[in-house]
C-alpha cells in the first residue's frame, strides 16, 4: 500500500446510491469488490501483467451526507480534486451511476477539452430529469453530454431507456453495440482513429454486462454483453494507445447476487482498469 | 374494494427510504406486504372479527420525487391529509421511518393536542440530526416530540442509539421496555389511566421485533420482543378503549429475507390494525 | 439400516404438495429432512437415548401420480398398511398435511376406537372444503374429526383460520395454545387423565412452530411455539405412558429456508419420535 | 387501462402449476412479471416502439380450483374464450406449460385449422402421459399436436426429453436449434415461406433460455439459447408478417431466482409481444 | 485506532475452519463482523458505555496455512502471545471453535492455574477426538479440561453431543442451561460465588443461540438461548466482578444467513465485549 | 442398481474440501449432484442414448478423516484401486479439485504410461506449493504433470493463475482456449490426431465454465467456456475415438447457488460421461 503521492494508481469507493429509482443498494458495491479481490489472483492473463507491479493507493470509502444529492455530488469533486493533485490517477467504485458526474467534471477542469468519454451501459442515461429531479443516475450522461458534447463521448452497449432518449440516442456519431448504427466490432477502428493518444475517462455502468453474468445491479436489463467482448473493447483501447486518466466501476449492488459472481466480475475489471492506468 | 367516502379504514403505501443510513429497500415494504396478505386469512383469531367486515379502501402507492426529501414529506402530507378529509382513517404502510413525520403533523392538526403518539421502535430515532441532515430517519422522533412534547407520547422496546440519545430517552417519562425504566407488563396500567378515550396515533417500527422473527429489515437489532409481546400490546390499547385514529408499519424491507416470514407478520399486524381502527 | 421385518420404526418421505393453496415445495421435504440428518448427533439429550439402540428401517419415498389427489391417496393408504403389516411403527415425513389423512384412516382401522390423534398445527385445517374441493390440505383435520369425532382429538397451537373453523375450534374441548381456552401448560395434566396407555396418532405440521425458528414451510404465521415448548409437549406424552403408535412430520418447505435451520429442527424432531416409538 | 372492449391488446395471468413434476412454484409467475414491469422501460428499442402507443387491459389472475386438473383448465378456457370474445387479443402469464392447452384449443376454435402453433422450449412436452396422468405439463405438445398436426407447429430450442419423444420429434418437420436437423437461422426463411399473413399462436416456456439468464424456472436445462436469439426469432416473424393472434409465457418460477433476472427478462419478452400483437 | 500499545482491547480475526465436520465458511465469520459493525451503533444500552471510551486494535487476521492444522494452531498461538504481550487484553474472531485451544492455552501460560473458562455453546466439544482426529473443533473443550480441570470451566448452553460426552458432561460441576442440572438462573450466583476477581477467558461458540436468532452457523441446534438471556449472562460476570481478561465469538458461518442478523448478533456482542474488557 | 462387478460404470462421491483456499462447500457436491438428477432425464440427445442402457454402480460417497490431508489422499486412492479392480470405470464426484490426484495416481498405475489427461478448468493449478502446502488443490496439476509429462495432458479453458504458473502453462504445447495458443477450435483436430484409441482421464473442474452459467463453485472467473462449448469438447472426444476410462466433475459448491442451476449443469454432464464411458 503506498500513500497518494507515491502510487500510480490509486482506489476511492463512493457508496452513494440516493437517487436510484430501482432496487437500490450500490452503496454497498465498494465494500463487495474490496472483499472480492481477496479472492482473485494479482496477475492477469489479458495484460499479461501483475498488479504487484503497480503502486496502488487506497483512499477508502468516502463519508457522504444522506439525503442532499448536490451535497453528496460537491464532497465527491472535491475528494477526487484532492486524491489526483496528489498524483495518482483514480479507479472510483460505485456507487450509482451519478457519482460519476463530478468525476468526469473534475477530470474535463484539469484535461480541458481533449477529454473523450467512454460508456459502457445498459441505460442511456440522457434523461434530462426524472421525475423532475436533474441530478438524477437516469440523468448523468445528459449532463456529461451538455458539457462536453456529443462528439467527445462514446456511448456503448445500451439496450435502455424512454422514446426520446432514444431518439437522440440513435443520432448520436459514437453509439456502439447490437442495437447500435454501429456494431462493437467497428469500436476498434473508431479507438484507432479517433482516441489514439488522447485522455480518456472509462466509465464502466457494470448493467452493461449481461444479467445471466452480473446478476447484482439494481435495474438488470437482458442482452448485455459478455466478459470476453468487455475484455476485447478495454485491448483495443490499448491498442490504439488511448490514454485511460480516469475511470469508474458503478451500479454493483451486491446484494441481489448470492452467489458472488457479480463482485468477482467486478474485482478482475478492476485488476484490468489498474493494470491500464498504472505505471510499472 | 369501497372509495374513501364509503371506507372506515384506507390503506396507503409510501415506498421512500432516501435517508436510511444502513440497509436499503423499504421502498419495497408496501409491495411485500400486500402480497403478503393473498397468504393471509381474513379473520383474527385475536379480535374474534373478520377484516370481511371492515369497509377498506386501498389508495395504492404514493409516486414520489427522488433524491429530494422536503418534496417527499411534502407529498405524502398532501396526500394523507385529501385521503382522511374524505372520511377513513389511514394505515400507512412504509418505507422508511421519516415517513411517519408528516403522517403524525397532519394528525396532530387534525386531532389537536390531546394527540398521544405510541411508538414502537428499536432505535430512539431521537437524532437532532444525522450526519448534519435534520430530515433524517434517525431524528424522525426528535420532530415529533418537539412538536408534541414528551409527555404525548410513548416509546416502547426501544434498545439502540447513540449515548446522546439515551440520555434523553431514560428521562422520557413514558418509555417502556426490557432496558426502559417502565418494563412491558407496566404498559396496559399506563394504558388504562392515560389514554382511555384519547386519540391516538400509533407507529411500529417493524425492526421492534426481534431480528429472528423479523429479519427483513433495514438495522437488525438482537434482542427485541415477540409476536405475542406486540398482541399483547394492542390489546391493552382495545382494553383501555384508546381511540386509534392513525398508525403506520414501517421499516420492512423484503429484499432482507427470502424466507418471507417478515412479510408475513407484517400483513398480520395490518390486518390487527384495520379491526382495531374500523368500524363495522 | 434393518429390513421392515426386523425394525421397530419405519421412516417414509411422502413427497406430495398438490393441494397447498399458497407457497408449494413440501414435495422436497423428505429429502430435506435427510440430508439435514447428516449433520445431527445420534443421542438425544432431551430423552438420555440413542437411535443406535433403535432398530430402523428407511421405506425411501413413495412414488405418486400427478394431478389426481385421490389416487395419491390412495397410494399412501396402501404403501403405509403394507409397511405397518410388516411390523415397524411409522414416521411418516410430509409432503403436505393432507398426506395424514390415509394414515389416520388407516391407523384407525388397525387400533379402532380408542385412537387418538394429537395435532400441533398453526392452521386449524377445519374446512370442509377449499375452493370446493374436499380433499384439501385446509381440510384434512375436518376429515379426520368425522371419522373420529371431537372428543378423540387434540389441537394444539392453532392461530389461524376463517371465522367458521374458529367457531367450531372455540367449542372443542381439548384445544390447547395461546390463544385457546386450554393453555399449553395444562396438556401434561390433561395427557395424564386422557392418554395414559392410549393409541395415539400424533401429527406435527411444522408451521406450529414460530417462523422465526421454521422459517420454511408453505404458511408462515407468527406467533408459534418455541422448541423448547413442543419438547415439553412431547415428554408430557412420555410421563403420561401414551403409546404413540404412528406419527407424521409435514409442511416443511425446505427452499424456502436457505439457512437450514428448519430442516435441521425437523430432523431433531424425528430423531425424538424415532427413540419415543421405537423399542431398543 | 383499458376496459377488454377498448383494448386491443389483454394481459390475464393463470397462477397454476399443479401438474408440475420438478420444481413448483410457477404459480408466482404472474405476481412476478407484473412487479418487474415496474422497473421496465415502456419503449422498446428492438421494435421502437412504445407500450403507451397500445390500448391494454389486465385482465388480473385467475382463480381456480386446487387439485382438480381438468377443472383448472376448464376455467381457464372459459375465461379466455370471454375476454378475446370482448376483442382484445391475449397475452396469457403462466403458471405451467399446461395451461397453454386450453387457451390453443380455444384459439383453435376461432381461427380454424390456418392455426400455426410456434414453441419454444426446452423439453419436447411430447409424452402421452405422465406416470399415468394424460393432463400434464410434459404431455400439453402432444395434445396440441393431436389437435393441430405436426405440420401446423414448429418447435425451437428442445434439447431435453425422453427416448420416445426425441424419437417423434427428430421426425417433426419443423424442429429447430441448436440440437435440431434445422438451426435457428434457418428459421426466417422458413417463416417467410410459410408463416406470411398466418394466425400464429406463440407459446413461450421461458427454460427455452439458457439457465444462466433465467435461473427462475422449475426444470432448468443447460444450454438454451440467448435473448438475443429470442429476439432475433421474434423479429423474423415481424418480418415475415406473421400475425400472432395468442401467445403466452409460461413456466417462471421466481423463488428459485432470488436476483430477479428471470422476471426481469420475463417483463421485457412481455412488452415485446404487447407491442407485436397490439394496434396503435 | 491504536497502537498495541497503546490499547486497551484488541481485535483479532482467525478464518480458520479446516476441521469443520458440517457446513464450513467460519473462515468467513471475521470479515461479516467487521462488516456488520458499520451498521451497529457505537453506545451500549446494556452497560451504558460507549465503545469510543475504550483504546482499541484492530490486528486484522491472520494470515494462515492450508490443510495443516498442527501449523495453523502454532501461528495462532504464536500471534497471540505476541498481541497480548504488547499490553492490550484480546478478543479474537473465529473461525471455527477450536481456535480457542491456542488463545486458552496461552491465556493459561500467563494467568496460571487461577484461570477459570466459561463456554458458551451448543455442543459439549468433549470429544477426545473427531473420526480419529485429535485436533478438531468437536474435541476443543475436551483438550482445554484436559489441561485446566473441570473445577475450572461452566459449560452454559450445551445441548448436543454424542451418548459419551453426554456421561461425562453431566457430572460436570458447572454445567448450566435448560437440560443442564443447574438452570441458567443459577449462573449468577455461581458467578458471585466463585468467579469474583478471578481472570477468565469467555469462548462464545455462536451457536449457543438459538437458530432463529443466529441461522448463520455451521450446525444449528434447535431450542437455543435468546439474546436477552446471554445479555443477562454476562451482566452476571459483571456484576460478580469477574476479570475478563480474554474472550473469543467463534463459528460464524455468514454465508448460510443471507438476512444479516447473525453478524449483526456478534457485532452487538463484540461491543459488549470490548466494554466489558476495555478500560477508558 | 448394479454390484461393481456387474456394472460397466460406476460413480463415487468424494465430499472433500480441505485445502480450498477461496469458498469452501464442494463437500456438499456430491449430495447435489444426486439430488439433482431426479429432476434431469436419462435420455442423452447429444448422444442419442438413455443411461437406462448402461449397468450403473453407486459407490456412495467416501467417509473421510478430517484435517489430514495425506490421509485423505490414501483413503480416496484406496477406494478406488478396489472399486476399478471390480470392473467398472468410475465418474468421481467432487469435493474440491485435490481429489483428483490420487484418482490420476491409480490410474496412471494400472493403464500406464499411455494414459493422457485431459483437464478442463478455469485455474492452472499449477502451483508448486500453496502458501507452503504442497497438498493443496491450487498445486494438483503440478503433481500430475510431475508424474506424466506436459506432452501427457492438456489443459483447457485456463483463464487464471499467478504469474509464474502462466510462464509455464504458455510453454504447455496442448493447451487450449481463448487465452491460449492453442483456440478451442483447433482441439477436434488435436483429439484425432493424439488421442485416438488412447486411454483418457477426464478431469473437469466446474469452475471451467462461465460463472453465469455455473456460479456455484468456490472461486468463480469470468469468461468461461459455454455448455455448448463444453458438449463440443466431449463430442470431439467421441470423434476421436477416444478411451475415456476414468472421470471426475469437481467443485460444485452447490450452497453459493441457490437457483440450482449448477447442480443442473453438474447432473447433465455426469449423465454424458456415463454414456461416454459405459458400454450397453
Amino acid at each position: 500500500m503506498h500513500e497518494p503521492e507515491d502510487a500510480s494508481v490509486a482506489i476511492i469507493g463512493i457508496p452513494f446510491d440516493g437517487t436510484v429509482s430501482n432496487r437500490p443498494g450500490a452503496r454497498f458495491g465498494p465494500e463487495a469488490v474490496r472483499s472480492a479481490t481477496l479472492g482473485a489472483e494479482d496477475y492477469s492473463p489479458y495484460l499479461d501483467r501483475d498488479i504487484a507491479t503497480v503502486s496502488i493507493h487506497d483512499a477508502g470509502d468516502l463519508e457522504l451526507p444522506i439525503g442532499d444529492t448536490a451535497a453528496v455530488l460537491r464532497v465527491i469533486g472535491e475528494n477526487y480534486r484532492t486524491l489526483t493533485a496528489a498524483g495518482p490517477r483514480v479507479v472510483a467504485l460505485g456507487g450509482e451511476h451519478l457519482v460519476s458526474l463530478p468525476l468526469i467534471e473534475a477530470t474535463h477542469e484539469r484535461y480541458g477539452d481533449d477529454l473523450f468519454v467512454v460508456q459502457l451501459d445498459a441505460h442511456t442515461d440522457l434523461r434530462h430529469d426524472y421525475l423532475g429531479v436533474a441530478l438524477s443516475h437516469a440523468a448523468v450522461m445528459h449532463h456529461v453530454k451538455a458539457r462536453l458534447g456529443a462528439d467527445h463521448m462514446a456511448q456503448i452497449g445500451i439496450r435502455s431507456g424512454a422514446v426520446d432518449e432514444w431518439r437522440e440516442l440513435r443520432a448520436h456519431p459514437y453509439f456502439f453495440g447490437s442495437l447500435a448504427p454501429r456494431p462493437l466490432e467497428s469500436f476498434p477502428a473508431f479507438a484507432r482513429e479517433t482516441l489514439a493518444g488522447r485522455p480518456i475517462y472509462l466509465t464502466i455502468d457494470l448493467d452493461v454486462f449481461d444479467p445471466g453474468i452480473l446478476p447484482g445491479t439494481g435495474t438488470p436489463e437482458p442482452g448485455g454483453i459478455s466478459f470476453r467482448e468487455a475484455m476485447a473493447l478495454l485491448k483495443s483501447l490499448i491498442d490504439a494507445r488511448a490514454d485511460i486518466i480516469g475511470a469508474d466501476i458503478v451500479e454493483l449492488a451486491p446484494d441481489y447476487d448470492h452467489s458472488g459472481i457479480s463482485a468477482a466480475l467486478a474485482a478482475t475489471l478492476l485488476r484490468e482498469l489498474i493494470l491500464m492506468m498504472g505505471k510499472p
